[in-house]
């Protein structure tokens, strides 16, 4: 080894040591007779001193190190005189007596600091310069313990990690693949794996029993903030088990995390079912740090003679704790932010519930005080305290009301990222109908099976069939979720038939799972938690990018790399295709 | 849960015990009034007895399970009348009070035994019932086992595991990429990487100083025999480290996982230069379990007026303990043994080293006894050895006599595959030279820096420039690989223009890692493992198609799924390309 300690671990115990410390200058600082050079590396920052009374050439030398060079620094390990409390190292220096530089450095393109001045665009260029600032490094960290820990939970339950393959087959069902050309059977394509989906329910036909794997998956969507093409997922399923196994056993892993990496303590966490996610939060990924739920008002509301309320198919309202003494101005700036397009909403009618215990609303002239006593009621609003209303169509209106839940839990701080409210979103519908084409979709997948209790729906009233599903939501995020599976061939056939598949392109597809399911299938379940997302949530970040070493950006390119790119007319032509347009 | 326990735990500490258990119908037996049923899980087999006198509805329901039914039985634990000390559940027997068919099965296509009489296609086209069979199921557990062990220890050891992206740029250089056509960037191509080895040079740039990765690698070569198209790897790098460091850590992994996952302890490596593994062994992955080296006698035996030897540019020998009984036929049947067009030799010279210590050979005509007696001390032969001489051109020669010692050590039982010969092969060339083009190609890749006491030869003598690189070699099969890097942007240039790549070409391609370079890389080096190998040698197997849950055949097909397959016009039309072939 080139050192013998790191930048991050030499404290007043080694005082009087000789060590050698490899790492990055971070920053240098001449002071009259003395140079201050502070060493980076992964696990800290170290204090090099050089005296030019003592040592005027080393000094001088010194003086030449440049930002982010890498240097070889021997010395003795000293007390500081003026220590810095914030750093594990805060309390010594090293009185440097012979270094090396090993590699120089030009200029980086922006600050290698905690907060930097480099925008997106340039950080992606030098992503390998990005990883050096702490709070990327961090989350890079992060992810590494989270990995590790998850294995040790699964391994510690008698989980099997099983890879699965990377090429796989093309299926046109959900999301679109990326496809790889085959050399060796031509005209023939290769998919990447949108989920290992079918491959672990096989590895239950096998008998594994109980599989894990942390992997990559890739989809080929139009990225949006924060979708990249390709993503990891943390991916199990068992036998033998129901419902509530699954829901014990990833809770556990989900407690074993956060006691873990975060030592947090999670309590049991809630269930809820869809539907009353839907009416109380507005949304099936509800954010349960805080309360605010959304009371429906619209019996209550309508035939008073409010045209607004009159005409709208939902009057709901939500009550916001102590912010009765909102202005005017304030008011009227979250009357202007529901109205933004993303909501779309023609207006915000509020109810002032004053400390002295009278209502004021905003639409005085319909309701009567003893009227707006109701809404306060039905929205559990006590003195002090302001009720906001939205009307309007039954589903944006409620998506509208989600959102300004949201930002006011945001404004009243009730969202810190270092609280977490773990739940489980139960019983959502099996299937979705397409409006326009009036097509069932499976919600989840076409693998899901539906609840024992709704499975005579199926042909009747398949709207109301509920899957046995479930998604893990922490603090409003999605993180996870999953269902039992079928595992009747039968009833896997009925599924595709009332998703649109004919028989023969079910068979084409999925018949490799289906004829698995003739074999002795198992009874299975499992789930599927995005990897990216569950890090950037333990490390309080809105962004995944950081979570991901090298991401791609929104157009799916690497610019660090600069990839995608155009490829040779031999390799085109090896593997027999062409590109339409000219490259 | 279905189950109370598995099919591999009970005994009969649990005599009397209500259980309840899930699992496979191995065989069932009718013997008059009682019925067997050998249930089978991931853990074991259990024995259930149903009872024609005490529950014939019961026992008459049995008997019409069938072989890999699924079922849930529940019943007491009992003593076994006829223990089978074989298996951990063989004291005992399940009294079946209750069970229920949870799936039912065809008849499976190939029986799910130990031995199987399925044949390869079949049982690839069927691996979910393959992987049902103990030895292939054992093979997959046995992988799991090996990557928990392994990143277990470079956790321990600080490294951190980072995931790099599977959407690459492609590269000419080395062997074939897959490549992925852009939808969002048409007319260009990601490529799936062959290995991350750029990725982690950069993460070395960043300061993750410890870096690995257990991850899916890709090559679109046309394949050979336990080849496949995507393949595994244990990927490391290390930062501020000297050849003797990485041979050390990763000498201690291989150390860990024997005594972790096999039990064995593993000696100090031997280490061997590149120039010995060729002159002894006749190969750079020699097998170490055996002695048996390859003497050379070309000095010694020309000029005698055997032409044989006289034309061939060299004379090889090895000592064959103990066969100096070999009959006439046998040694007939190794003459033509190398005379194989695979081989290619012209004949086989032997001397049989009798136990009386007179020696006869096949070529007695040209060569005295005294010459003989040269020719065994030269082999370090003894009285009741048999030496066995090639002569030919000196590459092809000492090629086949690489391979005669194999199949010597083979056929003398020297080769247990229980027993692990781990050592390090050090000092290979850093450059070959392409003998029609002239061109010279690097031996591991590019990135690989020179011993540096040879680096001066660079310009002057590139061909017996050594590289700072190191194979592992365990019983002569080259499990992994790798080299210290160069990290400076001009020697790393003057290699590129080396190996042919004008200053262009290495811009565009390498262009990213060059530039890094500038920005203070650390001295850094690293090592690949590749992990299906390890995996099977641990295994005890020569094949490592066990070892991978879904594999792909010769044709690079997933006979399984049947992938590769066509796929839809729109398709290949959102992705702006054509299939040159009609499909």
């Amino acid at each position: 080894m080139l050192r013998t300690h790191t930048c991050g671990e030499l404290n007043l115990s080694f005082a009087g040591q000789t060590v050698t410390l490899c790492g990055w200058v971070q920053k240098s600082r001449d002071l009259g007779g003395l140079t201050f050079v502070d060493l980076r590396d992964r696990y800290g920052i170290t204090q090099l001193i050089f005296n030019m009374e003592t040592n005027a050439s080393l000094c001088t030398q010194a003086r030449q190190l440049g930002r982010e060079f890498v240097i070889k620094a021997i010395g003795t390990v000293a007390e500081r005189s003026s220590k810095n409390p914030k750093m594990n190292t805060g309390d010594i220096e090293i009185h440097v007596t012979q270094f090396e530089i090993l590699n120089a450095s030009i200029t980086p393109p922006f600050t290698i600091e905690e907060e930097t001045d480099g925008g997106d665009d340039l950080r992606m260029k030098y992503r390998y310069l990005d990883l050096r600032r702490a709070p990327v490094m961090n989350s890079i960290l992060l992810r590494h313990r989270m990995a590790q820990e998850t294995r040790k939970y699964l391994d510690m339950q008698g989980f099997v990690e099983i890879e699965t393959p990377v090429l796989i087959k093309s299926t046109p069902e959900g999301a679109r693949d990326f496809v790889v050309p085959s050399r060796m059977n031509q005209g023939e394509f290769y998919a990447l794996p949108q989920s290992p989906q079918t491959f672990k329910q096989l590895l239950m036909v096998s008998g594994f029993d109980k599989y894990f794997q942390i992997v990559k998956c890739f989809r080929d969507e139009d990225l949006r903030a924060d979708r990249q093409p390709e993503f990891t997922q943390i991916d199990c399923e068992m036998s033998f088990i129901e419902r509530e196994d699954i829901l014990n056993m990833f809770e556990g892993l989900v407690k074993y995390l956060f006691k873990e990496v975060k030592q947090v303590d999670i309590p049991k966490l809630e269930r809820i079912s869809y539907a009353d996610a839907m009416k109380y939060y507005g949304n099936d990924k509800p954010d349960l740090r805080f309360g605010m739920q959304i009371a429906e008002l619209t019996s209550l509301v309508q035939n008073k003679g409010f045209k607004v309320f009159d005409d709208a198919e939902v009057v709901v309202a939500i009550n916001v704790t102590g912010a009765s003494e909102y202005t005017r101005k304030q008011l009227d700036e979250l009357t202007e932010w529901v109205k933004r397009p993303q909501l779309g909403m023609s207006g915000l009618i509020y109810v002032k519930h004053n400390s002295d215990g009278t209502l004021k609303s905003s639409v005085d002239k319909f309701f009567s005080e003893d009227e707006l006593k109701k809404w306060a009621s039905a929205t559990s609003s006590n003195s002090g305290d302001l009720i906001l209303v939205l009307a309007g169509k039954s589903s944006k209106t409620r998506k509208a009301m989600s959102e300004l839940r949201l930002e006011m839990g945001e404004r009243l701080g009730l969202r810190d990222k270092n609280t977490f409210k773990c739940a489980w979103v139960l019983d959502f519908p099996l299937l979705e109908q397409d409006e326009e084409s009036g097509r069932w979709h499976a919600m989840h997948h076409p693998f899901t099976s539906a609840l024992p209790e709704d499975l005579h729906l199926l042909k009747s009233d398949p709207g109301n069939v509920r899957a046995n599903a479930y998604d893990m939501v922490i603090n409003g995020v999605e993180v996870g979720g999953g269902s039992i599976r079928i595992h009747d061939k039968q009833i896997q056939k009925q599924m595709f038939s009332l998703l649109g598949f004919s028989d023969e392109e079910a068979q084409k597809q999925f018949g490799f799972l289906m004829n698995a399911f003739e074999f002795g299938a198992p009874p299975h379940g499992g789930i599927a938690f995005g990897f990216d997302r569950l890090c950037s949530l333990f490390g309080g970040s809105e962004s995944i990018r950081d979570f991901i070493a090298f991401p791609k950006n929104n157009s799916g390119r690497d610019v660090m790399i600069d990839s995608p790119s155009v490829i040779s007319l031999d390799q085109l032509k090896e593997l027999g295709i062409s590109t339409n347009s000219p490259a």
